[in-house]
């Protein structure tokens, strides 16, 4: 699928999903801890060992690419990765953009940016400018409208999507965002009733808003109440495989014609290769990204 | 004033405060748009243009040097930069806070980064580990302890810091963080309380925390409020100058006895050549950070 710039995002989205037959997308979380041996360089050369990550990074979009119709590539693992100069992985973070849209694949770059108005602006040329920019990015929606702005005006000139995030998946969040007012609203619904306003005159041919939303899978009937206040959003959806969610969580996230969501695996599909012992590495990531996309495809359809 | 490994970050701001004699910091942002003409280059070579912001930031480190204990770059600005690879500015991100440190000055790198567990890890090794990272980051706070906490234990065994985003210092700030409770309560007084509580067992001699907050300046009372509920926290006070703040509205993000805060500026005073068209541009941005800090100085001392 060549990338139409003057596409919308989200029905550039929708048309991937139907392609591959399942709305799901694959982390590219280069994580040298968790790397299959053969990725590992012996010596402490760092330039050896970028390289080696950036063959691992461009062999699982090659395993993965017949089964998965996107790919989230998180930027704090390549903005970590050891090298000859800080921040040398920055690199190999676009490499993988562009190896990834060759594949057909629709990108989104989990950025998780964020500031006021005039530094948003600079993140969003960062981020969703030129021809090196991932399709989309996740930006966290703490500042309001005048932190979101900047990134959809960057976005709709050529097609671009943004996700906010309104509910996250790991233990903690509810500390933070469950903070509910007078009516036992929790504030992650109020955020999540913002994006749907910031994000109504923004919709393609699919109905859907280039403004999309990152809703945790962990808890499904919270996913059901979001999915009612942001009918318009599409949902990233973290969580599943080794965070805990299963394949029938996410379905939460769906609307009924199973349309609306993406749903995102990361650990449990490029390191396969611990689940899978009697397959070559790149064997396990392909295994496992059909299995994923067949069982949230079975789940959601 | 040389940078102890094994000082704790609060110390160590503190005590650079104390040798300037005024609680301020200044802004590093590259801004192709703002820079002097001196700084912008003819053709239209990226490299060249790259190279001339180095020496734009070299110069501004070493005009405010004299007058001010920190500089914090902003690190959207440094993505954004327009150079021979995508994120070529990177390099010079870290090129700034090897010259910053260099000239004695504390480096608070405002990456405004979160993200859940394993990721925030992720984050926190790129940007507080190594001997080019950052002295502090800021980091946003909306996934609760367990996005803050690999922060803190990155920063803690280098004498590192951390600020929390609060409050924001935005028009449309209050539309998100003012969402409040049945007791009238708002969300980013909740914010405060739990970073106040992640913090309470990381004190160094000083009292203060080396987890520490951002809280914006444009809204004294709110400030008043929050001093008071996070008494241990240095405050990363945005807002001054082109945001609108005064230095009699920063006041109220310190205690009474003139510790606890640090006010940021940064198009006043690195773009300051429009304001002082009489003077050689180097000289316009010493001449108004010496200002900026004395202003400061005299409204909290």
């Amino acid at each position: 699928m060549a990338r139409d710039e003057f596409d919308h995002f989200a029905d550039r989205l929708s048309a991937a999903i139907k392609e591959k037959g399942s709305p799901v997308c694959v982390g590219i979380d280069p994580n040298l801890s968790l790397l299959p041996k053969a990725c590992l360089c012996d010596s402490a050369d760092s330039a050896e060992q970028l390289e080696l990550v950036g063959q691992f990074c461009a062999d699982v979009l090659e395993a993965v690419a017949p089964y998965v119709p996107a790919v989230k590539p998180q930027i704090a693992y390549f903005e970590q990765l050891p090298g000859p100069e800080p921040f040398s992985g920055m690199a190999l973070y676009s490499a993988v953009i562009r190896a990834a849209r060759e594949l057909g694949l629709v990108v989104i770059g989990d950025a998780k940016r964020g500031d006021i108005g005039s530094t948003a602006g600079a993140y969003a040329a960062a981020h969703l400018t030129g021809e090196d920019a991932a399709d989309a990015v996740t930006v966290n929606g703490y500042f309001g409208l005048d932190g979101v702005a900047p990134f959809l005006d960057a976005a709709q000139p050529t097609g671009r999507g943004v996700f906010v995030l309104v509910r996250t998946s790991n233990p903690s969040a509810k500390q933070v965002q469950d903070f509910a007012d007078a009516q036992g609203r929790p504030f992650y619904e109020h955020l999540a009733g913002q994006v749907a306003n910031m994000g109504e005159t923004l919709l393609g041919r699919s109905g859907y808003s280039l403004l999309g939303a990152v809703v945790g899978a962990t808890y499904p009937d919270e996913a059901r109440r979001l999915r009612s206040i942001m009918p318009q959003q599409m949902f990233l959806v973290p969580g599943y495989g080794a965070q805990g969610a299963t394949a029938e969580d996410c379905t939460a996230a769906f609307h009924d014609d199973g349309t609306g969501a993406i749903v995102n695996a990361s650990r449990s599909v490029i390191y396969a290769h611990n689940r899978y012992p009697n397959l070559e590495w790149k064997q396990a990531v392909a295994q496992a990204a059909k299995e994923f996309a067949k069982d949230v495809a079975l789940a959601v359809y």
